[in-house]
């Protein structure tokens, strides 16, 4: 074992370079399947995604299965020369991405990686190929300087984390001999900026909902209707607003019953550094969107919330259509914070919502699959404490813990499964543009992350 | 000139019946272009139907022009040889028809006119093909008979009717002496039901406009993001909703300041019937979407509105996108009545959604073109008396008289460059589902509206 952190650094640069166009071609190739897991046509393309990464750690010396499910597959895999007295970590990574609509907005083709400043351009390029692609990196390296790994690693890659992780919900339940591990790295998480390293002590839970307001039978003209239909759009856009009141809070009645303040200790351990400014000069707008009783970050990380992600009614296309139409729909989603159980918030919601339907219309409220429960780790453990020790050798900078306002809802069942501890941690930051247009990861951060999870698993296989 | 009126009626019905095949041949070729004027792809389409018009009305012994502007053509037709003493009429119709989506509501394609229950299914079957190829084959009957008209006629059809008919606002301040006529019937309304005769007296303005809402500068992770970030779905909803009270009056300042109410005897004049049982039966839903202080009808027909036509933001699709997006916005139109402005009445609605602007988001408003004021007609004009008339002789009812909510833009500028007096009639009913998907038009009202205007040209033609 390298006794020397920054000599340890220094070799696995050293070498990350000297293969580094080997590592672009293949970073490249598996960017270059567009594995959108929430669009029905994508099978092939998931499939054909799932088959690169199991030849490529095959290639690696890993045992790998592709774990079949009503969904897309996940693929674990498994290396287990370090014997059975040694521990054993496992990472999880997604190599399904988001949709690329809208695709005009992008500068170049989503599953066409591109380098500009430095950075790759393409759906997925951090979210969470970039990701999963730096953490084989790091097994590569350590498996070609060492010939073998410190520890025994195991790999658990999700194709459905954007869609609801179908496919693992089902299997983890049965998976537990081959998920057993002591130490469980999620690596789909970011930090505060390159100079700023942090390790994510909770992400919220998700719950997500259709909500179907439905008047006529039909489409109507909006002349001669007009006055008399109530028209849908009108009565959802009422029920939308009433969701919140003016201080931001939602208006759902027991929507916060079980959220509890954080306590000054836990609020010691945690950084809720800022910069309101700066957030508007990145965003192009003030981080006005949350509780007034609440500064930003706070509302984002340790406060619940109700976000409509998407509502469309009749004709808004350009052109004009003069109608009322039968129907106007939503997509809402709640995060979550801990003691909040998805189903219980959503079925407050979806009461909420059929108690004040307007007088003439129908409403419908679906509550959809792939929730979860928010997720918090403790911050004194081993496997905290390696991944804080590794971004501090990598960066240089002292490392804080912090709370994610997204969510991966597998997480708890994950933990359930291995049996481990968690960290959740990454090299993400906010302006990659993860689930938008011209999402990007630097190059910089590819070599640092590598760098992270080679020294974390080190770190993990130091004696106590 | 015929005395006998049921006389005359007879005969025009056997001439219909003779050759139905053939015009019912004539009425599915007109109805097969799909002439959707909104719709950018569509000016060959466009096109070629103006063409099979100015061919159709050639071989009826018209002169026709198609009158080129700024959007699709018009077809403009006469045939003077009824001489310089006689009267003449100018009839209006359109032979634009409106957008078709959503597609897959249809029974039968949109394009492909099917019988069914003896109704004609096709877009524009009623609005307005149905309503123009009546009036072409009312000519038709006429000359065959007589080899003249009664009086001379002249026909304007707008191809943009359903688009803001632009090109006749353009030409038509300079088409005075061609359309110069003593009568002006507009024949894009309906009746009461087939055995409940009436003429038109009013039609509502309308003005449209678009509401956009942006926050940030691109669409953001709804996790990491949602309790910081405003959401412009939110705030859309926010606007929308505080258009109106709970009354179901519109908020906005001003927007009741010209408005007044009917005199006595303008409202004894006028038929409010209206069965809220049966509106329920046929369309699915009560008509509660008015004024609470104003029953559904005049809600509908004396009362200008405020509605959303269409809204759109974020994923509102099948499957989940949990995203903030950056923008989101809405198609509003208010339908207007006498004495108001719609340049006035858009200014005070842009005004209050401008001032209503949630922090944190930025609130456009685009007053869009082809709006117009509403118009009232006098029931005691020659042209709406001999309508009433023949409406009576066809139907063997007596003709009454009402406002509609909808409303033809056109029709101020069509009285201006006519200097005529106007009626407002046409055979359509409230469930031939215009501007929705299965539209049609049953082939008895083909008749009689054929019927209806022949005998109307023919009353105009008498010696008062």
């Amino acid at each position: 074992m390298t006794t020397d952190p920054q000599r340890a650094i220094q070799d696995l640069y050293e070498a990350y370079d000297r293969r580094e166009d080997r590592l672009l071609k293949d970073y490249f190739e598996l960017l270059r399947f567009p594995s959108i897991s929430s669009e029905p046509d994508r099978t092939s393309d998931m499939r054909a995604c799932a088959d690169w990464l199991a030849r490529y750690l095959k290639g690696l010396g890993f045992e790998v299965e592709l774990w079949e499910g009503p969904g897309h597959p996940a693929v674990f895999a498994r290396h287990l020369g370090a014997g059975p007295e040694a521990p054993t970590a496992i990472i999880y990574n997604h190599y399904d991405v988001q949709p690329v609509d809208p695709l005009e907005l992008w500068e170049s083709p989503p599953f066409e990686p591109t380098i500009r400043d430095h950075a790759v351009y393409a759906r997925g390029a951090s979210d969470n190929k970039g990701q999963l692609f730096y953490n084989l990196t790091a097994l590569r390296l350590l498996l070609e300087r060492n010939g073998r790994l410190p520890l025994n690693v195991k790999l658990c890659l999700d194709g459905q984390e954007e869609d609801g992780s179908q496919t693992l919900f089902n299997l983890l339940p049965g998976k537990q001999k081959e998920m057993a591990a002591d130490h469980l790295l999620v690596v789909d998480l970011g930090l505060g900026s390159p100079t700023f390293p942090a390790v994510t002590l909770g992400v919220r839970g998700i719950v997500t909902m259709r909500l179907t307001v439905t008047g006529s039978n039909g489409d109507l003209h909006s002349g001669t209707h007009g006055g008399m239909a109530v028209n849908p759009n009108h009565a959802l856009a009422e029920l939308l607003a009433g969701l919140r009141d003016a201080s931001g809070r939602v208006t759902v009645a027991g929507f916060y019953d079980e959220v509890e303040e954080l306590s000054d200790a836990e609020r010691q351990g945690l950084n809720f550094r800022f910069d309101a400014r700066r957030y508007q000069q990145t965003f192009g707008a003030e981080p006005l969107g949350g509780e007034k009783a609440y500064p930003p970050r706070e509302s984002a990380t340790i406060r619940p919330t109700l976000e409509i992600n998407g509502l469309a009614g009749g004709y808004a296309g350009t052109g004009f259509k003069t109608v009322i139409p039968a129907k106007a729909w939503a997509n809402l989603s709640c995060r979550l914070v801990p003691r909040q159980d998805p189903a219980t918030i959503a079925r407050r919601v979806k009461a909420h919502l059929e108690r004040h339907a307007p007088a003439g219309v129908r409403v419908e409220v679906q509550i959809l699959e792939g929730g979860g429960p928010a997720v918090r780790t403790r911050s004194d453990s081993r496997v905290v404490k390696a991944a804080a020790r590794a971004y501090e050798e990598v960066t240089g900078a002292p490392c804080h813990y912090m709370l994610e306002g997204g969510s991966i809802p597998i997480v708890p069942d994950l933990a359930r499964a291995t049996g481990a501890e968690v960290v959740m941690m990454g090299w993400g930051i906010g302006t990659d543009n993860v689930h938008a247009p011209n999402e990007h990861f630097h190059l910089d951060r590819l070599k640092k992350g590598c760098a992270t999870m080679a020294r974390t698993l080190e770190i993990l296989a130091e004696k106590e």
